[in-house]
C-alpha cells in the first residue's frame, strides 16, 4: 500500500496525458483539443492504442459542451467531463459552493479517472476559460492542477493583443514550474501573432506549430458542421510533428528521470553523506515537489505494478525531514515564489554594506518586534546557520574579551551542552564538543567546556526527566508536559536547586580551579538536533544561563571596562534556533520555553519559510556598541558577498508574516486543545502529533522514549548502542520509507517532522504508519 | 553633472508620474486614462497644479487616436503622443525598423519629455496593448519601461475570462518589481470579475476601483460622443478615492524612503563595516535596481536641484563595484528572475544528500564539462564562496593526511601568498595570513606559510613586474600584458628560473629544517582580491604549483598510502575563483591563465549571473576516494540545510549558459581586438576598459600602478601608508560618488568592477570621469 494521501503527478510508461491550456479564454482551446484527438487517433490506432479526452469542468452545457464537440469530431476518443454546469460563465460561479464541488473532491475524481485508464495511449485534459481561471471552489486552475504537473500545451491568442496575453499566460504557468511544451496558434495574417511568439517560445525551449485558422460560424447549424468537419479533417495532420514530439519529450522525460541517479552517483559529492553506502540504486530523481510531498522516481514500480497500473514513474512521498528540517510553507508555495521573483524583478542582489533596500529592513524590524526579546535590537544577516553562529561567536567573544581584559589571541572557549551542533565551518565545529561528527576533521578543535544534561522524554505514558550519569542519575515523572515547561513554577523546586548548585559547582572549577577563560554561553533551546534530537529540560537550560548570568564574581571586569554599561552579565548568552526557532517547536522562539532573553539569538532554516538560504543573527544593542572604535580593524569584519539578497529577505519577509498570521489566528486551535491537560488553563507546550499518539508510541516496548513538541517528532529505540553510528533505528524507517514516507535517523532516533501547513489527514496517516510500523517492528 | 548614462527612475516631489498598462488590449486603457485626468483636472485645478498625458506609442492614427480622445474629453489635459503609427496593428509591425525607432531613441525621448515638465502636477503615461505587447523594435513593453519603474494603474479585463488574464497580466508585472498600485475594473453583471478579482488583489495589497461599465458605441459619432461625454462627466468623481489614493501612496513612498537610512542605523548591523564611521546621512537607500545601475534616494537632489529639476527623489548610481563582484548579468535580469521562480515552482527547496534533482545535477555537469579542466570529476555544493574554502580544505587537508599518515590533530597549514583572503568563517580566515582582516579576531590563528610575490602592473605605460622586497626587490619591464601571461614561454627564462629557486629554498627550509606539515596550497589566480587588488605575476603562481607538485620528495609518503593512485602529487591545489572565477577576468577561469589544473577548485559569486548565494567546490575523484570508508564518520562531514537549493542551482545553471553563449559569440569582440598588440596572434589577456585608458591612467604622476584584466579596474594611488587602514584614494572616490558611480576603496586602491553585460558607452562614461578625476585629485 501507498502513503494515504492525495496522489501525486501521474506520469506512466504507457499513458502519455498532458494539459490543454488556453493563454485566454475563447482561443479555441477545443478545437485544438480535438485536432490533437484526432491526429492522435490516427496515430494511436496503429499502435492499437486508445485517447482520451477529459474535461475535468466545463460550463455552458448543452449540445455545445466541449465534450460532445470532441466525441462528435473525432470518433472514437473516450471523452469525459467530470462536472458540467449550465451556465456559460466562470466555474467558481456556476457551481453550487458545496463539499461535494471541492478542490479535493475534484482531485479525487481526477485521480480516480486517470487509474481508471488501463490501456495505453494518450489522454488530453482541456481546462477551462485561461490560465487563471477559477475552479468551482475558486481556487485559480493553474494553482489547483500543480500537484499533477502535466506537460502542457498551452494555445496562443492570435487575436490584437494575443502576443502579451500568451507571454504573460506562459509565465504563470512557468513560475508555478510548468512544462509548456508545445504552443499551438492559429494563423492570422494580419496580426500575426505567430512571426513574433514563435521565436519567443523557441527561445524558451517551446517549438510552436502554427494552424490555418478554424472556418467562421456559419447561421445554418449543419452548414457549420460540415464545415467544422471538413476543417479537422484536412488540418489534424498538421499536428502530426507535434503529436510525435510531445510522444518523444514524453520518452525523454522518463529516460532523463531513468538516467539521473547514475549521473550523480558521478559528478555530485553528497553533503554529510558516506558515498560507500550510496550508489545509483540509492539516490532518488525528485520530479518536482509540492506542499508535503516530493514527486520521487520509482524504478520499483516498475515492474510490481505494471499487471494493474500503468507502470506509475513517479512516485509521491511524504516529505519527513522537512527537507532537512527547512520546510515551513510547503513546497513550491506559489505565494513565496511571486515573493523571490518580484525581489529579483526589483532589485536582483544590491550590495548591501552602507546601502539599504525595503526587504532587508522591514525583515530586521519585523524580527526584532516579534521576537519577543527586548534586548535585541541589531541585525546581522548572513547566508545560512553555520555562518550565522560564526557571526555570533565573533560578537560575544568581543564583548567578554573587552570587558575582562582579555587579549585577541587568548584562549576563550565555550558553555554549552553535550551533543551540541552549531554547523559544519570551522569556527561553528569548534562550538561543538567532540564527537564522531567532528573527530575526523582536520583543524576541528573543541573550545569550551560542554555540560551533560537532564532529558524529557514519554515513556509507558508518562513524561519523564532523566538525570545524566554525571548528575548522579534517575528520573523524575511529570503529569504533562506543560508542567514539565513551567520552568518558573519548577525553579524553586528540589530539581531547581540541585541544577543551580551543580552548574555552579563546576563553573567554579572551571573558572577558578583551572584556570579556564570563557566568552560564551551559546545553545540551541529545548532541542539539540543534529546532536542526535536530544529533548533537554528546559528548566536545566534556562538555570545554566542564569547561574552564569548571577556569577559576575567569576569574571572580574578588566581595568580598562569598555565605554557605556553592558546589559549581560556574567557572559553574553547565544541561542541558536537556526532548527528550534520560528515555530517548529511551536513559538515563534525556542528560548521562550526557557523564560530568557538572550544576547545573541540566530534564526535560519525556516526563516525563508523552506526556500532559499539565509540567516540572521541578531544581537544586544550593547554587544554592537563594542564594535564601535575610530579603526575600522575592530569592526565585526565578516560579511558575504550576498549579505542581505533582496530575494531572500523579501521571501522571509513574506514567511514570517505568513506564519505570524497563523499565530495569531487558528491555524494550530485544534493541536493546542489536544495537548491541553485538564486543570491546565492554556498549554504550555503542544505538538501538531496527537498527546494519544505520543501515549501509544510510548508503550511500545522497544521504545526508549518518545517526544513531540510543534511539528517535531522524534522516537528513541531501543539499542545497544548509541549515537550517530548506531542502525537501530533502520527497520523502522524502512518500513516507512515502503510506504512513502521519507523519514531520517540519528542513531537510534527516529524522527519525523511536519511543515507549518502539513494538513491533518497526512499526520493522521503518518501516525497509523508509525503505530503499524513498531508493532511490526 | 550626472554620469552620463541613460535616466533613471523618474520619481519627482512635485510631479506624480504613474503608468497605465492593461491586463489585455481593449480593456478601456483610455477611457481609464480619460477618466483619470478629468478626475485630475479638477482636483489639481484646486492646487493649481497640471495634468499630462502621455502616449508613448500608439497604432491605428486618426480621429480615434487616444491622445486626440483624452483632449476631446479631459479639456485642459496637456495630452501628446510621442510615436504614433497609422495600421491598427502592434507597433512592432506598424513601425519602420530604423534607428530613429529605436528602444534607445525611445527611452531617450521619454525621459526628456517628462524633463520638460516643469509644472507640479500628475502625469498618466498610456501603455499600448497588454503587458507584453511589443514596442516598435519588438521589445516587451513590461521589459522595456522597467528602468523608469513608475507605479502601476492596471486596467483588469471584465469580460468572460478577464479574471484569468488580469492575474497573468499582474503576475508579469510583479515579478519585474513594478508595484502595482491601483486596479481599476468596470463592471459587469454577468461575469462579476470584479467580486473575484477585488478581494484577490487585496490580499497582494492592491486596491480595486469598479467603474460602470461605459456606453456601448453608437451608430452617428455625434451620438457616441455625447454618450461618451456624459458618462466621464458623471463617472470621473468615481476614481477620486484612487487618486487621492495613488497620491498618498506616492507620499509614502518618498516618506519611506527618506526614513530608510535612519531605521536602518538603529536595526541593521552592516557587515564589513565600522559603524562609527556611518550615520543616516552616509547609508543609501536603494529603491530598485536596474542593469549596472542602481535607483538610490538622494536627499541632496532636494535643495540643490529644485528650482532647475522637478526635484527628483532618486538618482541613478553605477553599481561601480558591480556588488561586492557579484554582478553579471545586470540587476533585474528577466531570464534570472524566471529561472529562479520557475524552480521554485516546480520544487521550492527539496533536500539534497541522496536525491537529486535537474537544476543541481545539470549545473553540475555543465560546470564540470566547461571548466576545462579533466582532473576535476566532482561538485560539492555550498552557500557561498567562505563555505566552498571551508569545504576545499577538508578536500585537501585529508588526502594529505591519508597520504603522509597525518593525525588528524596534527598541526597541518597551508601555503599560500601575502595579502590572501578567502572568507569571513574562521576555517577560511586561517587560511589568511595575518593581517588587518583578522587581527582583532577571536579564534582567528593564520594556518600556513604566505609567500611574498611579485606583482603585476602598468606605469608610465609600460607593463612590469615588481619583485617584493624578500626576492630582492626590482622591475622587469615588458612589451604587453599577453607577454606577461605568456607563462610557458616565459618559464625557462630567467625570472621563471628565479622563482623556481626561491620557492623550492623556501620550501626545503620550511619543511626539511622548521619541521612544518602543510596540507594543501590554496591561491586565488591572478589577483587577490579583498587582500588589496593584488595583480600577481602568473608566472610565479604556476611555479609555486609545479614546484610544489615536483617536491614530492620534501613529503614522504606514509607506511599506509591510502588504496587508488592519487592524480596529485606533492600537496593538493586549491584555486579559490570566488572572485576570478566565471569570465570575472574574460576568461571561464582564471587559472587558466596559469596554464595549471588544479586539483580542487571554488567558484561562487559570479555563478548566479548575481542575483543569489550560491558556492560550487569541485574536486578530482582521486580527493573524493579519499572519503570512502565503512564509517560514516570517515566521510567529508559537511553540509548546509540549503545545499544545492534548486533556485540558486536554477539561476545558476541559466547564468552559465549565458556567459559561455556570449563568450562563443561576439560580446567581447572589440576588447579582445583592442587588447591585442602588434604582432600578437591573439592576445592571452583582455578587458573591457580600453587599453589606451590604462596607459593614459599609468601616467598620471600620482598614479603608483594600474591594471585592468577582463571587467576589472584597479588604479593603485601613492600614499605614504597603504593595506586596508588607508584612506589614498578617497579623494578620487569622493569625485566618482559625486557624479553617480558608486565605487569602492580598498586602501590605497580604487577599483571599479562593470558587469559582463555592461554596455560599452558607460564604460566609456566611466573612463572619462576616471581621466577627468585623476586630473583633479
Amino acid at each position: 500500500m501507498r502513503f494515504p494521501a492525495l496522489d501525486g503527478s501521474p506520469l506512466l510508461r504507457s499513458l502519455r496525458a498532458f494539459q490543454v491550456y488556453g493563454a485566454n479564454t475563447n482561443v479555441g482551446k477545443t478545437i485544438v483539443s480535438t485536432l490533437l484527438c484526432k491526429a492522435l487517433l490516427r496515430r494511436e490506432s496503429e499502435k492499437n492504442q486508445g485517447v482520451w479526452y477529459l474535461k475535468p469542468v466545463s460550463t455552458g452545457a448543452g449540445v455545445d459542451a466541449d465534450d460532445r464537440h470532441v466525441t462528435k469530431y473525432a470518433h472514437g476518443v473516450n471523452a469525459k467531463c467530470l462536472w458540467q454546469f449550465k451556465e456559460p460563465i466562470s466555474p467558481h460561479l456556476a457551481a453550487p459552493q458545496t463539499p461535494q464541488h471541492s478542490d479535493e473532491a475534484l482531485l479525487s475524481q481526477l485521480h480516480k479517472h486517470i487509474a481508471g485508464i488501463k490501456q495505453s495511449g494518450t489522454l488530453v485534459v482541456e481546462t477551462a476559460g485561461g490560465v487563471h481561471s477559477p475552479t468551482p471552489s475558486g481556487t485559480s486552475q493553474a494553482d489547483f492542477y500543480r500537484p499533477l504537473r502535466l506537460p502542457i500545451v498551452l494555445i496562443a491568442d492570435s487575436a490584437l493583443g494575443g502576443i502579451s496575453s500568451s507571454i504573460s499566460a506562459f509565465e504563470s504557468l512557468h513560475i508555478r514550474g510548468y512544462d509548456v511544451e508545445r504552443v499551438v496558434i492559429f494563423s492570422n495574417s494580419t496580426y500575426r501573432n505567430d512571426g513574433y511568439l514563435g521565436p519567443y517560445f523557441e527561445r524558451h525551449g517551446v517549438p510552436t506549430t502554427v494552424l490555418p485558422s478554424p472556418p467562421s460560424q456559419h447561421e445554418s447549424p449543419a452548414e457549420d458542421a460540415s464545415a467544422m468537419s471538413e476543417y479537422y479533417e484536412s488540418t489534424a495532420a498538421s499536428l502530426s510533428p507535434a503529436i510525435a514530439d510531445l510522444e518523444s519529450r514524453h520518452a525523454s522525460r522518463i529516460a532523463e528521470l531513468e538516467s539521473m541517479p547514475a549521473r550523480a552517483a558521478e559528478t555530485i559529492w553528497y553533503p554529510f553523506t558516506q558515498h560507500a553506502e550510496i550508489s545509483p540504486a540509492t539516490i532518488q530523481a525528485i520530479d518536482s515537489a509540492h506542499g508535503d510531498f516530493f514527486q520521487v522516481y520509482s524504478p520499483a514500480a516498475k515492474s510490481a505494478k505494471s499487471a494493474e497500473k500503468q507502470e506509475e514513474v513517479l512516485r509521491q512521498k511524504f516529505d519527513g525531514s522537512a527537507s532537512w528540517w527547512t520546510q515551513g510553507l510547503g513546497h513550491a508555495n506559489p505565494d513565496l515564489t511571486l515573493a523571490a521573483a518580484y525581489a529579483a524583478g526589483r532589485y536582483g542582489h544590491v550590495m548591501f554594506p552602507g546601502s539599504i533596500h525595503a526587504p532587508a529592513l522591514t525583515l530586521a524590524e519585523m524580527l526584532l518586534k516579534n521576537l519577543g526579546n527586548e534586548r535585541l535590537e541589531r541585525v546581522f544577516y548572513s547566508d545560512n546557520g553555520s555562518t550565522g553562529v560564526e557571526v555570533a561567536l565573533k560578537m560575544a567573544l568581543r564583548a567578554s574579551r573587552l570587558r575582562y581584559g582579555w587579549g585577541a589571541n587568548d584562549d576563550l572557549g565555550i558553555l554549552g551542552l553535550k551533543g551540541a551542533y552549531h554547523g559544519d565551518t570551522i569556527g561553528a565545529m569548534d562550538c561543538a564538543d567532540p564527537g564522531v561528527y567532528n573527530e575526523e576533521v582536520e583543524w576541528y578543535s573543541g573550545r569550551g567546556h560542554w555540560f551533560d544534561f537532564p532529558k524529557v522524554a514519554m515513556k509507558d505514558g508518562v513524561w519523564k526527566v532523566t538525570m545524566p550519569e554525571e548528575m548522579g542519575g534517575g528520573e523524575t515523572e511529570f503529569a504533562s508536559l506543560s508542567e514539565v515547561f513551567d520552568v518558573e513554577g519548577r525553579e524553586a523546586g528540589s530539581l531547581g536547586e540541585m541544577y543551580a548548585k551543580y552548574i555552579r559547582a563546576r563553573l567554579e572549577q572551571l573558572v577558578k580551579f583551572e584556570g579556564r577563560k570563557f566568552g560564551a554561553v551559546m545553545i540551541e533551546p529545548v532541542v539539540l538536533g543534529a546532536g542526535g534530537m536530544l529533548f533537554a529540560d528546559p528548566l536545566f537550560q534556562r538555570t545554566l544561563v542564569n547561574v552564569v548570568r548571577s556569577s559576575a564574581d567569576l569574571f572580574p571586569a578588566a581595568a580598562s571596562e569598555p565605554t557605556g554599561s553592558p546589559t549581560w552579565s556574567g557572559l553574553p548568552i547565544i541561542v541558536d534556533e537556526v532548527f528550534t526557532g520560528l515555530y517548529r517547536l511551536g513559538r515563534i522562539t525556542s528560548s521562550s520555553f526557557l523564560g530568557i532573553n538572550a544576547d545573541i539569538s540566530i534564526h535560519a532554516k525556516l526563516l525563508t519559510g523552506g526556500l532559499l538560504p539565509l540567516c540572521v543573527t541578531l544581537s544586544s544593542d550593547s554587544i554592537f556598541r563594542d564594535f564601535l572604535d575610530e579603526s575600522k580593524t575592530k569592526a565585526l569584519l565578516h560579511g558575504h558577498s550576498y549579505t542581505a539578497h533582496a530575494v531572500g529577505c523579501n521571501v522571509a519577509k513574506t514567511s514570517v508574516e505568513t506564519m505570524l498570521a497563523m499565530d495569531a489566528g487558528d491555524a494550530w486551535r485544534a493541536a493546542k486543545k489536544d495537548w491541553k491537560r485538564s486543570g491546565e488553563e492554556t498549554g504550555a507546550a503542544w505538538s501538531t502529533w496527537r498527546h494519544s499518539f505520543i501515549t501509544e508510541v510510548s508503550r511500545f516496548s522497544q521504545v526508549e522514549g518518545v517526544f513531540a513538541l510543534g511539528s517535531v517528532l522524534a522516537i528513541t529505540l531501543k539499542d545497544n548502542t548509541t549515537g550517530y553510528t548506531s542502525t537501530a533505528a533502520a527497520g523502522l524507517l524502512k518500513k516507512l520509507k515502503v510506504e512513502g514516507v521519507d523519514a531520517r535517523t540519528l542513531g537510534n532516533v527516529l524522527y519525523v517532522l511536519a511543515s507549518l501547513t502539513t494538513k491533518e489527514e497526512a499526520v493522521r496517516g503518518l501516525e497509523e504508519l508509525l503505530v503499524r510500523g513498531l508493532g511490526e517492528v
